[in-house]
C-alpha cells in the first residue's frame, strides 16, 4: 500500500532557491582570478545562475547535454553548477591538473558540448581544441575586459553572455534520478572514470554532509573548500553550503600557504576542507613566518590518511581540531568522518589522537563492510584486514559509459581500498589494493609506516612502495622529505621505527628525495614511484 | 539520461539501525506506567524492536496490514513505530484523547487488525470492543506482573510476545513510497482525517527535523517531547532522535508541572516539544513552587500560536529560548519555525520577541505562499491575509480512503489557516479559515486578540470567538481565565487593548470563565464554545 504522500523530486536548483529566501544577504566571498576580491549574497548568486540559464538556453544547451567547465573555485563556477544541473543539463567538471591527453579523452569520452573555462585554463585548451570534435565553443569566465587574446574558436565572454538576460528563469522540475553532475577519478590507480551523479544523490548527500555527523555547517559556518570545484564538486560545498546558508570563501587559484592564511583571516574562516597536503603547505607557510590563525575551529580532512603528526600540530599549535574524512569520486564524496563530538573529544587525548588517525564512522545513509576476496563479510574486530565495501544513497552503481562492473559486486561498492573497522565501527584505510605491498605472502601496510615516520620531527613527508625482491617478490621502500634545515641518517629512521611496527615490516631502504609526486588532487603517486624505484633495491645494496 | 547512482529505499528500519550503531548506548529513558523509571540504549531499542517484528509476525500481521496503538510516549511504544513500520506494516496511532465513537470510527475507518494498548486506555477499549469488527486481537503493553484483569477479548501481554524471539531480524526493503504510518487529525474543526504518511516522507522529515533550521538536534541534546506519539508521532521524535542520536526522555502519562519538572531535573532535559498550553502548565507549576530548570535550553512550541506574554515570562524567568514551530497532521508535521539563529537572536530584544510570535519560515524541503479565494498568490508583505497553502516532500496529497480531494488543489496542501508571510518569509497565522469573524463583511483575527490579552500579566488564558450580532452579522466575543488571585473587570481588560488594536476589532463583551475547553491535543475547541455562546451578545446586554 502505498502512502499519500505527494512525490516533489529531490532537485539540485532547490537548494539554492532555499538560500535566496532564507539567507539571501548571506555572503558568497571569491579571491577573483582578475586579481581583487569579489562578494555577494545567496540572492545574486540565485539571480545570476537564472541570467546563465537563459543563456544556456540561448546556446541550444538540451537536457542531459554535458557542459564541461575548468575551472578554480569562484562564484561563477557555483553559478555554472546551478544553472546547468538547474536547467536539466548535466555538469560535467574537468580537472585541468591532468595531463593533456587525460583532459581530451575525458571530454571525448563525456562528449561534452560547450566548455566553460577559467583564463588559467585557456592555453592548456588551446593546445587540445583539435582534438575535441563534440565541443561547440569555449566560454572564457570573465568580463569583457580581461578577455584574452586567445585562439580558441567560437569563444565567448561569460559576463557578455549573462549581461542582457532576465533573473528570473522558469526552472523545469527534473526526474530526481536524472543526471546532474559527471565527475571523473583522480586517476591515482588507472585511467580516469566517469562518476555520473544524479539529483537524488546529491541533495541527499548535501542533508548529510551539514549534519553534525559530517561537517557540522551552520548558517554561522564560515567555509572555506581547499579542495576544488574541479574535482568531486569541491566535497559537495556549493551544495550543502547553500543548504545551510553558511558563508563560502573561494581562493580562486590561489593555493599557496599565503593566499589561504590571507583569506581565513580577512574573512573570518571557521572551518577548512582539503586534503592533508593542503593542512601541511598551510602549517608550513605559519610556522614560517609566525602567524596565527584564530578564526579556524576545524580542518576536515580527506583524500589520503590523516597523519597523526598534522592532526597533533593543528591541536597543539592552532587549537584546529582536524577532522578527517573517507570518500571517493564514486561516493559522492563524503562518507565517513570523526566529528568532534563529545564521544571523541571527552576521551584522553592521545586516544582521540589516535581516533583522528582512522577514517571514522559512516553517516546516516551509507552502509559500510569489509570483506574477503569472494566478497564474504569479515568481522569489525580492528585487527581483520578487508576490502572496504560501501552502499547507500549517493553511491555510483557504475561507471559512465563502461560496460565492466567488477568494482559493483552484489549491489555494493568494491572501493579497492583494504581497511579495518573496530567494534565501534571506525574503519581505518591501511592500504589500496594495488599499492599493498605483499612480502612473501603477507601484506604490510604502506600507510601505517608512512603515518609514523610522519611524527618524527624531521619530516616533511614520506612514502613507502612496494619493490621487486629477489626473495620476498616485494620489500617495503621508504622515501623521505625532510623538514628545511633538518638532517638524518638512513639509520635515524629505521631505529625511529623499531618498537613500533612488526620488524619484517621494517623498510629494506630509505631514499631522501627533495620532493614526492602529487596527482592534481594532492595524492601521492605511488604507481609512477612504483615505476621508477621498481629495481631499486637489486641495484642498491642497502 | 539518468545518473548512474545506487537507489536505496529511504526507509525508516534505517533510522534506529544508524542511532543502533553508530550511538548503542545513547539513552532513552521512560517514565513508565509501572511507576517506575526504565533506562535502555539505542542498541537495546533495536535488539527489542526485532523480537517485536518477530512478534508480529507470528501474529500474522501483513504488509500493508494496519497496526494500532492507543499508547503514551514510552519505550515500548517507540519499539512499535519501529517493528511495525520496519516489517512493512503500517503504523497506525490512535489519539486516545478522542471522544469513543470518534475512537470507534477511526479504528473501523482504518481496519486495524491488532490494537497495543497501555494499561491506562484498557478501560477505554473494554466500552468499544464490540463495535470493531476489524480487530483481531489486543496486546497490552507491560509485563506479565502487570497484566490488567481485564474483559477484552484475545487479549496477550506485550513483554510475553517478545520473550523468546530472537533479537536479530531480517528486515525487508520496503518501497520507499509505502505507506508507513497512519494518524488522524486532531478533530478540531470537524471529523477526523486519516494521514498516511509513506518511508520517504518521514526519512526526509527526519532529516530536516534534526537540522539547525528546524529542531537542531545533536548528539549532545537531551530531548523530552511532551506531544505525544499518539497524534502525529510525537512530532517525529521516534525517528529524529536516533537519526540525531540525542538522548530521548519520554514522560509516559506524566503530563502535570510536577512530572515534566522532575523529569527535566533529573535527566537534564535540553530541549522539549509542545503545544503553549503544556508550557503554561510547566511554567504555573515552577512559579507556585518557585522552582528553576536550569538545564532547559529551549521550548519548541506548535500547534497553536504563540502568545507573547509566554515567549517573555520563558526568557526572563528560565532563560528558556521559546522557539515556535508551525505543523499540522498534514504536514509531517514540522515545516516552519524561528530557531535561535544569530539572524534572530541578534536583533533587539522586542524585535526578536515579535518574531516569535511569528510561525517562522519553511525547512529546506517545503515551499510556502498564501493565496486568495481563487487560488491566487497573494504578496508577500506582511499586511495581506490568505490562506496558506504547503507544499513538499512530507505533505499529504490525499486524505486516507477520501475521495474529497477539495484540500490539494494544483499540487498544494490549502492548510485552512489564515496567514501574513512578510518580506522575509517570516509567517503568522491569523486565524483558521473556520474560525475567522467576520463582521460587516471584514475579517477580525481572533489569534492577534488573545495575543494581546495573554500578556495582561492577570490572565491565564483567553479565546475570540465570533458569535451572532444583529447588525454586523459576526462580532468578537472574549472568553478570559484569570491567574489563581487575580481580579479584573470587563473595562479593565477593554482598556488593556485600547491602542493595541483597532477600535472596531473590540470585542463587544468579556466572559470570566473557569476554564477552557482543549483537544487532546491540547487546542482551544473554538466550535464548542462557538455553540455555547452563539447567542451570548443577543441575550446578555453588555
Ligand atoms: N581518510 C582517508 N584515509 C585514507 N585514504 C583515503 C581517505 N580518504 C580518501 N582516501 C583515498 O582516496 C581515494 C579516493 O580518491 P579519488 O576518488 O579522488 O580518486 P583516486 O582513487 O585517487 O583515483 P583513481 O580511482 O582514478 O585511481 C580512496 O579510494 C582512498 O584510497
Ligand atoms: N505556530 C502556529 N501558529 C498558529 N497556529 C498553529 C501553529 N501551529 C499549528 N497551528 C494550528 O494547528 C493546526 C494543525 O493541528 P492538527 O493537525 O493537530 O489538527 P487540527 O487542525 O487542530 O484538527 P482538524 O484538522 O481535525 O480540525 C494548524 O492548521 C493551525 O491552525
Ligand atoms: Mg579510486
Ligand atoms: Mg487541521
Amino acid at each position: 500500500m502505498l502512502g499519500n504522500m505527494m512525490k516533489r523530486p529531490l532537485q539540485i536548483i532547490d537548494l539554492l532557491k532555499f538560500a535566496a529566501s532564507r539567507h539571501p544577504r548571506q555572503e558568497i566571498v571569491t579571491r577573483r582570478l582578475e586579481g581583487d576580491i569579489h562578494r555577494y549574497g545567496y540572492a545574486d548568486c540565485w539571480q545570476r545562475s537564472g541570467q546563465l540559464a537563459h543563456a544556456l538556453k540561448n546556446l541550444g544547451v538540451q537536457p542531459g547535454e554535458r557542459v564541461a567547465s575548468l575551472a578554480w573555485n569562484t562564484y561563477r563556477h557555483m553559478e555554472l553548477y546551478y544553472a546547468v544541473s538547474g536547467s536539466g543539463a548535466v555538469m560535467h567538471t574537468v580537472n585541468p591538473r591532468l595531463f593533456g591527453e587525460q583532459i581530451t579523452w575525458i571530454l571525448n569520452h563525456a562528449n561534452s558540448g560547450w566548455v566553460f573555462v577559467d583564463l588559467s585554463f585557456v592555453e592548456l585548451l588551446e593546445s587540445i581544441q583539435d582534438e575535441l570534435p563534440g565541443v561547440k565553443g569555449f566560454v572564457v569566465m570573465t568580463d569583457q575586459n580581461h578577455m584574452p587574446n586567445t585562439k580558441l574558436k567560437n569563444v565567448l565572454c561569460y559576463e557578455e553572455l549573462l549581461a542582457s538576460e532576465p533573473t528570473d528563469y522558469d526552472w523545469p522540475d527534473v526526474d530526481e534520478d536524472s543526471a546532474a553532475l559527471l565527475c571523473y577519478t583522480s586517476g591515482t590507480t588507472g585511467n580516469p572514470k566517469g562518476v555520473l551523479a544524479s539529483h537524488r544523490a546529491m541533495v541527499l548527500h548535501a542533508q548529510a554532509t551539514v549534519s553534525a555527523d559530517m561537517l557540522d555547517l551552520r548558517n554561522d559556518t564560515v567555509l572555506m573548500p581547499m579542495v576544488t570545484m574541479y574535482h568531486v564538486a569541491a566535497w559537495g560545498a556549493p551544495y550543502a553550503g547553500p543548504l545551510s546558508g553558511c558563508k563560502l570563501v573561494f581562493t580562486g587559484d590561489g593555493t599557496s600557504g599565503v593566499a589561504m592564511a590571507d583569506m581565513i583571516r580577512d574573512e573570518h574562516v571557521t572551518v577548512g576542507l582539503g586534503v592533508p597536503t593542503i593542512w601541511l603547505t598551510l602549517h608550513n607557510y605559519l610556522s614560517e613566518n609566525q602567524l596565527d590563525i584564530p578564526s579556524l575551529q576545524r580542518v576536515c580532512v580527506g583524500g589520503a590518511a590523516s597523519p597523526i603528526g598534522l592532526v597533533k600540530t593543528y591541536d597543539k599549535e592552532y587549537d584546529v581540531y582536524w577532522q578527517p574524512i573517507w570518500g571517493m569520486t564514486e561516493t559522492g564524496p563524503l562518507v565517513h568522518s570523526v566529528p568532534p563530538q563529545a564521544d571523541i573529544v571527552n576521551r584522553p587525548k592521545d586516544e582521540q589522537y589516535q581516533l583522528q588517525t582512522t577514517a571514522g564512522r559512516p553517516v546516516f545513509g551509507i552502509e559500510h563492510r569489509i570483506v574477503d576476496a569472494d566478497d564474504k563479510p569479515l568481522p569489525n574486530d580492528g585487527e581483520t584486514r578487508g576490502e572496504l565495501q560501501v552502499r547507500g544513497h549517493w553511491i555510483a552503481s557504475q561507471y559512465f559509459r563502461n560496460d565492466d562492473l567488477s568494482s559493483f559486486p552484489n549491489g555494493w561498492l568494491a572501493t579497492g581500498d583494504i581497511a579495518v573497522i573496530d567494534s565501534e565501527g571506525f574503519m581505518k584505510v591501511v592500504d589500496r589494493k594495488k599499492d599493498v605491498i605483499k612480502s612473501g605472502g603477507e601484506w604490510i601496510s604502506s600507510l601505517d609506516i608512512e603515518n609514523i615516520v610522519s611524527q618524527h620531527e624531521a619530516v616533511n613527508e614520506s612514502c613507502v612502495i612496494g619493490v621487486k625482491h629477489p626473495k620476498w617478490d616485494e620489500r617495503p621502500l621508504l622515501l623521505v622529505v625532510l623538514n628545511k634545515g633538518h638532517q638524518l641518517s638512513k639509520q635515524d629512521i629505521k631505529d625511529f621505527l623499531t618498537g613500533k611496527i612488526a620488524r619484517w615490516w621494517t623498510p629494506d631502504d630509505v631514499v631522501f628525495v627533495d620532493e614526492l609526486p602529487h596527482t592534481g588532487t594532492g595524492k601521492l603517486v605511488k604507481n609512477t614511484l612504483r615505476e621508477q624505484y621498481q629495481n631499486y633495491l637489486q641495484e642498491n645494496v642497502s
